[in-house]
């Protein structure tokens, strides 16, 4: 299995905001910015292991601005973190008002942890990362921290 | 302003899943049951400070089984930690099918904190929260060590 | 067949109206309330029999207050009457503004009546209903009265 | 207020049945339906009085068929009966499968009972109904005892 | 495979605007009229082959009036021109406001080339259309010179 | 009022085709298909022109390829052609399997015409478009074709 780069699973994917999206306060609903949200990083672990995938886990999912109906919102999804058969995405969200040219803002950020699966539904191992810039092996360094302690934490669970 | 239970706010909701809300694969899709646990998130939130709120993080989302459409899913949301505007809510996803009476499974869980906002969008102070039995003050304490680092993780940033 | 209790499959399914199950007036859809009202009968009708059930009948619907974007909607569905194959059940709709502690007021109720099939879409036998109180007594009576005077209309038609 | 004839407010409204509206066992949805047949009553209703109008009681709500994903599905509402604010309106659905020329069949019908609202909200009255066929005039009359009944029944529980 | 004429396949299908079908500035989603229309011409061009259809092109869809949420949209569908396999369906849209009787509006229209395909989804022969008045072999002539350039143009462009 | 070049606003939007978004064949319906064109068509307008805009036309547009339930959609949308008021985008759809690494293919065209507003909702100037290719000036050429035949037709109507 040949180990792809960062940058060839890197996604982009851009909506704008419609009223059937909004939550009773008039900002779009949480849960479906993280439906975008969670489509992105799907989309990146698809492209990086061609398996069926599926979520395993959200962490440290941030909101620092509210999102607008009407806005278009942009989810950028790259690959932070890759083990044996899980892979962890870094997806950050940019809300952007069209009617002026004053640059996006970010919205949200989150990362999900994504498990390729083979035809049975067992995990399944996934190609490694190649990592090409300092930033990319300092937050795999971060990423692989995050792995390690939901491990921990779940062993001291069982 | 009237310190509240725990219980006071412990908020129950319950949906059939319908073909509407399924992934490509035929499941529930992931961002429509964080939908509901946002839902949840928020009723248990606004029942405890009664001003409007918005969520501001989510972490350890975690997936243990796949929901499936015509389960019925029941996410039971409750109040977990209380800080000076924020709340911090465990809100667990069971699902249940309908074709035998096997007791559900819990299916996701996650933490979801909200905060509280005034007329003007600026945070609020919030209830006191009155703990009853030694495993809420237990989930408290752990409450507070995430909150606590949340803020320390920000701080560093800045 | 063994026997069941009302409060065996009794269901309360809640949800937060959003902005798209408004209808142009700026309410819940009704059409959106009788879907809600609909799963919830399904969920008492499949707990009850354990096999596919779809809806027959619906009588005696009625709207008492408006529900509103934003508020806390509650279905509570329990049996009343029982017949061979065909369950009828009562649901009842609450209204929950959050921003108050007032309680819910109840906003709606109707008869539900669903039928059991087997694989081959025949009706089915279904479980007695064991009736525990006076009241589940009354109201199981006057169910029968509602199902006999269906049947005789319908004999009249044919 | 000028009296108008049924003729005048009759409706018919079609759609195609979509994936999105199935249930679990893919047919559509009975919530689903029974907002088409809400929204006849409404057009019905409003074109008779020109005022808003909201739903007050739905009757007699009765499934013939299950309605398949891909079909035709025609709506067809008219007036039956007009009190002083309320009017009742039957509704009667059709489902028609597009790969024969076989004629529709009646899959629903139920009774929808509106009421007439002026901009306070408060009920309104609405133009008396004017009766052409002997058809008209029997259904009218049937209406009628259905609208004494519910109202005799309301008086018994207060 | 017998002709069949105009009217056989003409197709009225109505809705009322809900607000989970507008744009940002609160009309009808122009999205979601082109889909209301796109049905409007998969029914009449079933209708006339009573194979499966696709849509090929639409032509010259043009916008009159803005659709406001809460009004009546209704789409009138019918056969224009016929080819071997493709169908061309003059889809007009009317738009009525529900609180007075002024007549509706035309806001839209469009052409939609549909193509008839068999089990195997290639291009089957459909019906031939018999022009029963002027004004259809009028129109016929004008699709059939439209249906003519797509082809040269398509023969340019490889 | 400045000059902008077509890059300045070329905008690219993509979704996995949901459960939700087919049709009864199993397909993306093409209604849903045309509401991501319409909402790329809406960004590119709005960038270019800064005021609120409306869809006035489209024209061409062509189906190549099915898009499937599943698939990553993108839409590509750029300037062609800028008249006073009307600006015309070409809306390019690619469909990408992502279970592999073969290249998206272009499933959908067409051409929006979309008029800038004010706040009064009358046709406003738009900024002129620097063309910086001979594609675009090519384009550009042919775009001004289909205004002008558009204006004459319409002419030739009234």
């Amino acid at each position: 299995m040949e180990a792809k780069t960062v940058s060839y699973s890197k996604t982009i994917m851009s909506q704008i905001v419609l009223p059937e999206q909004a939550n009773p306060a008039g900002n779009i609903h949480g849960g479906e910015i993280m439906k975008m949200m969670d489509n992105t990083a799907y989309v990146v672990a698809r492209k990086h292991c061609r398996t069926n995938v599926v979520t395993a886990r959200v962490d440290e999912l941030e909101f620092y601005q509210p999102v607008i109906v009407g806005q278009l919102v942009t989810c950028k999804g790259q690959l932070v973190f890759v083990g044996r058969s899980s892979m962890e995405i870094l997806v950050q969200v940019e809300a952007e008002d069209l009617s002026s040219d004053r640059p996006p803002v970010v919205a949200l950020k989150a990362f999900f942890t994504m498990v390729a699966l083979d035809e049975n539904c067992r995990p399944v191992e996934v190609p490694r990362l190649i990592l090409e810039t300092d930033e990319e092996k300092k937050t795999f360094d971060e990423g692989r921290k995050r792995y390690q302690a939901y491990k921990r934490k779940r062993r001291m669970k069982t």
